[in-house]
């Protein structure tokens, strides 16, 4: 474990540096093609070549470091991707995102000092656009290495007024040249990376690495559910059409479904609501909330989503109140690629660590990327599950385990392609 | 009935004059000491003068109008009173507080035309404080007569900073005579009030008069719920602690403990909710929300409360979050007297009516009056329970039945007052 404590320790000290580009004094914040994150696309540039990487930035801001194939062979001309990004959200914490980048230059380091020669080309990329704090859009650099960036977002802008296409322009990028950051599907073996939990199940379960099987499909709906004012004296329990009632019992549904899904890793959350008219001595005319719904694939949330809806309808029945659930936004299920799980999950299970399994409740750059090729992910333990927060915290014993893994996954992923082939190398 | 639905048109003719009276054009608004304020106490005073009363404006602008004792007798010196207000909530509606007015003069016409004579005098009271809506305090006018008006509430202001002292000058009024407001409780038999329901009791009964039997009390409290706020896609159902999913619980467990009270009249209101930190995608770390607890009689209530505390500690505890449950209002039950609620009982009676009992779940001058003497109410009919809004209604005949319900009542209180003394005038 010492040689992982150390990637641990020299991990740290590139989270630590990058964690001082900031464009704000105190905290870390530093968004999307701000002049924190041109100082971080340089610090980045500065590691890849120093870990013997060929360096180019691409049009949306994505530093790719490259390593060529160091064998011929039948994937020598194809590129196994390993990535995450380098923006953060207002007061981020020093891990998200950037860990997976730090991850994959220590992993080209150590390749290279164990003399594992792989059969295929590295790209080491950097991301600048996950976090979607500054523009409407999201995932717009990861979505140009995919080939599916919507030339429309160009025109989008934040909250200066600056659009997109103005800001890469500024940050030395060329938009008409978004076309060529486009690997070609053929070219690509698929897409490692490395992140902390966000959440707090491998730290329950006492477990510094975990595999990811899938990032969670998503649905959210804003639900509104109306029944009718009254004077909170006057109008007897049993003559009430309650809307708040009603919700607390909508909502105790949702939590019901939710827990019954508790295989398919399924999440529901209300996080807002409000109510009409909202006075102390008034029975509640209206209340909407949202209702956010995730599990680890899409059929079971379609099914719990149906399910919520007719409980819904059987409460509102009951109670004599009417509901309206409007869909505004869902995203499919992005699947691990078994054979890439697999590469992480034998490099997890090679360092002594119980294989733990576990869904990504948030979204990734692997969603995006997911579009070009088969993706995998692993995940750090998070202190108290905190992200988004300067109290965002993973041990650098963690950190270094996280690094041995990635190198474990590389190397199986050239073994499995050797073994592909008919053998090693001769 | 037609004698019923006569008087039903004269009340009806003296709402619509002094619905006509407000400081808002298109609607009625009458705040306490405004200009409409003063046309509606002259329009009142000169009513009672043509009703053969002798009219006073006392020093917190309740207008009294005194019909002397017909007889002599050991009442004769002790005075009935009947009284509601004649200010109102903003876009009020033309019932609340006028019609219980309104009924009292006519009553008083209604007996001398009948030629009942009573052994005992007769005020009829117009309070102007009864909403609470221009300045922070609210019965003071009827607290006034009840001799418990607190002097300090006179420093108290209005929206546009003029003070409960000032207004009341620019009326015509001198704060310094108001301690001769105050009845002494020995000149006193007793105060009637008629009032619009203003909740749905007695439409869902088909009935059009109820008889009150207590004003209920009421207990106000704010709980904050305190949970972890996490990633509504990271954190597994089982490990969270949703402080609004608590909330939820306890509402219900609310709801349940005021239907099982239902024989006490209880009922239970979360008027007010809001959310820490409220996004769509976090699990809320808190949730605040009022809590409005009403009865017939105090020891439910109390009851209620402590069987609510015990739910929330229960579901607290279960779900790993904590509460803080803080009353920050309290107000006893007003019982109405067992002899008054017979007069009222008897008269209705005596209309055909079949007598149902019901509290009264909001506030009253009753309330205020009740530390001078003993208080009854008659409750009329009210459309869907509405209230506090244009579209608050009574059916013209209600109104006429309720008129003579009021006469029947006094009627039965000077009969009482005979066979107290061992017999009738002789």
């Amino acid at each position: 474990m010492t040689a992982a404590l150390d990637l641990g320790r020299r991990a740290q000290a590139m989270l630590d540096a990058l964690a001082a580009l900031s464009d704000e004094d105190g905290r870390i914040t530093r968004l999307y093609l701000s002049p924190a994150h041109r100082r971080a696309v340089d610090l980045v540039a500065r590691w890849m070549g120093e870990a013997g990487l060929s360096v180019s930035v691409d049009a949306l801001g994505t530093v790719r470091g490259s390593l060529p194939p160091a064998r011929s062979g039948p994937t020598a001309n194809r590129r196994l991707l390993i990535g995450s990004h380098i923006d953060t959200v207002v007061d981020a914490g020093r891990y998200d995102g950037t860990l997976g980048v730090v991850a994959g230059i220590l992993a080209v380091q150590e390749l290279a000092a164990r003399g594992i020669r792989l059969p295929f080309g590295l790209d080491v990329l950097a991301f600048g656009d996950e976090e979607g704090v500054r523009f409407p859009t999201t995932l717009a650099s990861s979505s140009a290495i995919a080939g599916t960036f919507d030339p429309a977002a160009l025109g989008s802008a934040d909250a200066d007024g600056v659009t997109l296409r103005e800001a890469l322009v500024g940050f030395g990028c060329d938009p008409e040249r978004i076309p060529d950051a486009a690997y070609a599907p053929d070219d690509v073996l698929g897409y490692l990376e490395v992140h902390i939990e966000q959440g707090p199940v491998l730290e329950i379960d006492n477990l510094p690495l975990g595999v990811v099987t899938s990032i969670a499909g998503q649905s959210r709906f804003h639900v509104t559910v109306s029944g009718e004012a009254g004077h909170a004296g006057t109008v007897p329990m049993t003559m009430r059409r309650d809307a708040l009632a009603a919700t607390a019992e909508m909502m105790l549904a949702v939590e019901d479904v939710a827990r019954a899904g508790r295989d398919d890793h399924m999440v529901a959350t209300v996080g807002r609501l409000s109510l009409e008219p909202g006075a102390v001595n008034v029975i509640p005319r209206r209340a909407s909330f949202t209702l956010d719904l995730r599990a680890e694939s899409d059929p079971p949330r379609a099914a719990a989503a149906a399910e919520i809806r007719r409980r819904f309808g059987a409460i509102c029945e009951k109670r004599n109140v009417s509901y309206l659930m409007d869909r505004y936004h869902d995203t499919p299920t992005t699947p691990c690629a078994e054979r890439l799980r697999n590469a992480f999950g034998r490099a997890v299970d090679d360092l002594g660590i119980p294989v733990r399994r576990l869904t990504s409740g948030a979204g990734h750059d692997g969603h995006a990327v997911h579009a070009l090729c088969d993706i995998a992910m692993l995940f750090v333990r998070c202190r108290g599950g905190i992200s988004h927060n300067p109290n965002e915290y993973a041990e650098v014993a963690d950190v270094g385990l996280a690094v041995e893994a990635l190198v474990g996954a590389v190397a199986a992923v050239a073994a499995e392609a050797d073994t592909a082939r008919g053998g090693g190398e001769r």
